[in-house]
């Protein structure tokens, strides 16, 4: 029977923009509830947010433990069943770990973990809990991303040979040219944020981008960061070359300088049959290109999409939607798991989408801290 | 105490379209709670999607007439405060002058009614009433059309003196060129849908945009209408020439047989002092021209914004929000106005938009039937 | 032999756009040499012109009087073969007629005359006269005009139910707002620019790409123009209702006062198998939509255009050609036609083009006079 | 006085791609009259292709040695001034070298030489000659990339910190994948087109146009180059990293199997006040990005355009010049040169970008070949 699922979140409450787009993207499809939270490490904040969206307040705890163990004590049918894990970075492991071991299903915010071990560790654990874990690598739920990996799984492209994706950002100018600023913000503490601040930020979700909408992954990579100032100490721009096969090569640009880009994300892939490119801010618009026919603007809604498209748009084509719909897609795909229905394996990212980007990360700061060597990524 | 506003909602059941909208449009912001419902005229149906979306049985209601008489026996701070009224459009003038007249708020889809006098009936019962009404031309919610209003407002353009409004679909092509098809589909059947299909669905919706972008008001109006074929008895395409003021004209065109557009709305108002343009299928882009400056590019979420555009988004800049976000932008006015709070008189179309509405379709079709006449709307 | 053409010139000195533009186009592809010419009606800057550019003095006449008489004395294969009319507007029927009288090829600029009478002559006097004559509708030498219309013509759209042509410019707000400029300019003077400003300027290069394009004709139309002010004689924007069969309707905006528009002639042509888009601007992208397939993106120099199109351009896809390009397009089909080679016949505009505009021009005004009539046009 | 420049034309006859663009554009500013010419080393060719374009036949000469010894006996007013080399890459560097030490002004297109060497020898030459030197890369001639050098020059972007050009083709794809086809085309033969295919072809363009619009230099790069098949022995794709400074860092990206793309040229510079973006496609619109301000479009022909932007364009702003039209303007920087006119140090690329352009092709070979390392440039 569809009763909502009853959904846990963790962080993600006030203002919190990654809140807000979980929160709504659970409600999309009607298919969760949020049913517990601990929303904010201050337990009067919490209370305050839980009140005002109309959350019921026995089930907002203090903290995380607390959760647990409260949570624990409820019969199955009406304990949490999914747990949304939108804190910092840093408080991804040890949470997935204890909501994993303890039979939950998790959705979690990337990156998944701050390095590469624990996310092999959450691996392990994963594979033995059984329950089901998506990374919302949110633009994967595109519909016209979905139609782009669809048609090149159906070999639309033909032999893939290049691949070219930028993920470009302005905003952290308003800190990094200022002494003051770039020293205090967490964002450019190694301490706060993890080795890598560009990449594990945003270029991540290009590397990830590129092997959900090409099936192939990254073999080997180069990287060159730019720090911009001698006394900063992260990452705010780097490009990757890359190798995903012999004579498959291409790159990644990530910055988070490139002014005046607001989430200036796009991808292009190029094959001996054909080429797709897609821009995240139009995301509508998907271009199939050819050398020989005229360019083709494939859009959401229409019967030529593939099912997994169409399953991800709901209005007929013209009804622009954005980037809260795309999020709901990957929860949509995460209720079909949960509720164990049949599914696409591109309806959410995976654990080993998770454990590949940890080692996208590393691997770029490992190069470029080697003088730009190629460095070889997992299997 | 911002306990969730207890939504009611008539018609928009099963797959219909208007219902995801709405629906998806009220939990957006976490302002409202289904809490009752009669989403369908067949009650096994009506029952079964309430449980699909988790609804209250005891609050599912076999008709109209019980969903009033039950609810009214309830407790004040038990019934439902406000009604979304997503059924077929001669249904609208009943169901909102019954739901006035027993003191519910109202949100209900275009056209508010079938014809001018019945909106003038509802206008009167609704002054009455004092409570909120709010008619969903949707498009209106988008936050660069709010920025549009607002800039507009603030003499941005100057002086107007040319306006132009497009709203071009195709999709009536798959039906009107098969005699059997456009003899029998509902939407050409006047009985069914009222005295226009084109003007009456859409085109409505382009002069509704026009006079809430510029503040202006159409004062008369000239139109030509194209029914394709001589036994097909519904306008499917129009061009309406108009008059603002004395030497403020412009135009709105309009059609079902635009072949291959899919919902493209786009309106440029020209003034003394510059210009804007505006695509529906790109909503978060605002073009605004001058004869001696480069075009400037306005985009949701920057701080140049006014605050109505502002309060109109969600998330930074760069992540694309569609035509959900912007009907849950109506929905957000709505709920302020519930709850008494301060709203700004754009944040929602009003039942005099309704009336105004109504006004310019039978017009439309006074001028067609007239062979092209000018023809005065009310002031 | 291909020596070539000779090329005399009528107007178009010192800055004069009109004279580059014309000039540049003779050059493009190496058939014309300018032979003779009188640019100006101050003979000191006629030859100061005329040396700055190096044509042979003795070959630069004083009036058009004497241009007549000199070249007539000259042995035919030394004489001027072909002469482009860029004077003012009123100067075009004198000088056309007495040119095609004398034997000579004529290429005129847009509109032809002042007056249908005046166009009605000269189409009698030219099919006396027996040569070539073309009218430079600049905009209809673009190749992906050409590809348009030639698979219009191959039957791409099926029946052509609606079209829309704009062609919006933003100049004369310099001019207009202030009431001193409006009342001297002669562009605003009906005494020296003719009945009609918008429409004898921009309006009829709409009407004529709309009939180039579909191959249909214009049967009858109805108009409303707009003056601005009180005290201005001329229009400066006007739309136009237009029929082009029983159920065949479309419209044409025209304006000059649309406030940061450039030069926005756009067509877009609807029929019941698909539809067609350009704009002027960009002009080397032609959309086709259909209500089915993916939006196609045309571009010039693909071995899948149209032979008319290919031979429109010089390079390969992707090197931009432009306004220039266009009305060289022209003058190769008037070589062509000079040397009695084959040619298409969308290759120039013609003498009918010419009637069909002044035609066109009047009945716009005539039915804004008339308070917004239909007017019938001319088979 | 304005008497026509002499030209002289090596190369670049029958229906050579290079030969119409660098005549029309010749052409287009009055300045200069093909005087004499070695089209084609096949005499009669070479002839036929004079008479077609009407070139007189005594100054057609059997090869360029006879070029130059018949044209230095003659008058030196009669004599060919400057002289365009049109001819296959290896050919240029013997001729420029012999026209230099003989006094003639020289246009050559870029690669200038095949090797760094023969560059240097060059420039040797050209510096005791005395003569103007141009090399056309082509694409520093659009009023928009002038704009953007101006404007960079003047200080909008502030401090540069990030580059990026792209410049990809999908061409050879139609060649490559075909064993037969890519082991006899001249293009990938090193014998015949030295010792780079893509980065000597195109990637040189990308360079170029990156330090013409930012003034700066590249210092040193690491390039990563693509041969895509075992038995092919040249370059078809290549990615380069760049550094321009400390912490001024950026990407070439250059392709001829990017399928679909045409002439894909795109540039964007970002500094700490603001960006610019550049498509080659579109080369009338200039992109002015910002953190805090709606992006502005700048076009040609506005007022609020540099002086030498504005001198690269012709007519009013709307109507669209080409690639005849830039490389015009290159052409038009040279009369003015050998007019003792003064001349701004932007209107064409001189001896030392050929320098220059051979230092990378080079270098980008030697970093690819030594496993991906840093390479230096000359200062």
């Amino acid at each position: 029977m569809p009763k909502k699922i009853r959904l846990g979140v963790l962080g993600g409450g006030g203002d919190s923009l990654i809140g807000v787009l979980h929160r709504v993207a659970s409600h999309i499809n009607d298919n969760y509830q949020i049913t517990g939270a601990c929303f904010n490490p201050d337990f009067k904040a919490n209370k305050a947010f839980a009140r005002e969206i109309d959350i019921p307040l026995n089930r907002v705890y203090i903290d995380f433990d607390a959760f647990i163990e409260e949570e624990m004590k409820l019969p199955e049918n009406e304990r949490i069943q999914v747990c949304s894990v939108l804190t910092p970075n840093f408080l991804h492991f040890p949470m997935v770990k204890k909501l994993l071991e303890n039979g939950f299903h998790v959705i979690c915010e990337k990156p998944m973990t701050t390095t590469l071990e624990e996310a092999k560790i959450l691996q392990k654990i994963h594979k033995k809990a059984g329950t089901v874990f998506a990374l919302t690598h949110t633009y994967t739920g595109y519909p016209m991303v979905r139609q782009m990996r669809e048609m090149i799984k159906a070999g639309a492209l033909g032999k893939i040979h290049k691949v070219d994706v930028q993920y470009y950002q302005g905003w952290i100018n308003a800190v990094i040219h200022n002494k003051k600023k770039r020293s205090t913000v967490w964002r450019l503490d190694p301490k706060k944020s993890g080795i890598s601040c560009c990449m594990g930020d945003i270029g991540v979700h290009a590397f990830n981008m590129l092997e959900y909408t090409t099936g192939l992954r990254v073999k080997s990579l180069l990287c060159d960061l730019n720090y911009l100032y001698k006394d900063n100490k992260m990452d705010v721009d780097g490009t990757v070359l890359l190798r995903m096969g012999d004579y498959i090569k291409g790159v990644i640009r990530s910055s988070q300088v490139a002014t005046g880009e607001e989430n200036g994300m796009t991808i292009a892939i190029y094959g001996e049959k054909g080429a797709f490119k897609w821009e995240q801010e139009k995301p509508n618009f998907l271009y199939k290109m050819s050398d020989t026919e005229p360019l083709q603007v494939y859009k959401p809604g229409h019967a030529y999409n593939s099912k997994l498209s169409l399953d991800s748009s709901k209005l007929p084509a013209g009804h622009p939607e954005g980037i809260f719909d795309s999020m709901a897609n990957i929860y949509l795909g995460v209720a079909k798991a949960i509720r164990g229905k049949r599914y696409n394996d591109g309806e959410f990212p995976t654990m080993e989408d998770g454990v590949r980007g940890m080692n996208f990360i590393e691997a770029t700061v490992e190069s470029h801290k080697s003088k730009n060597i190629w460095v070889k990524m997992m299997k």
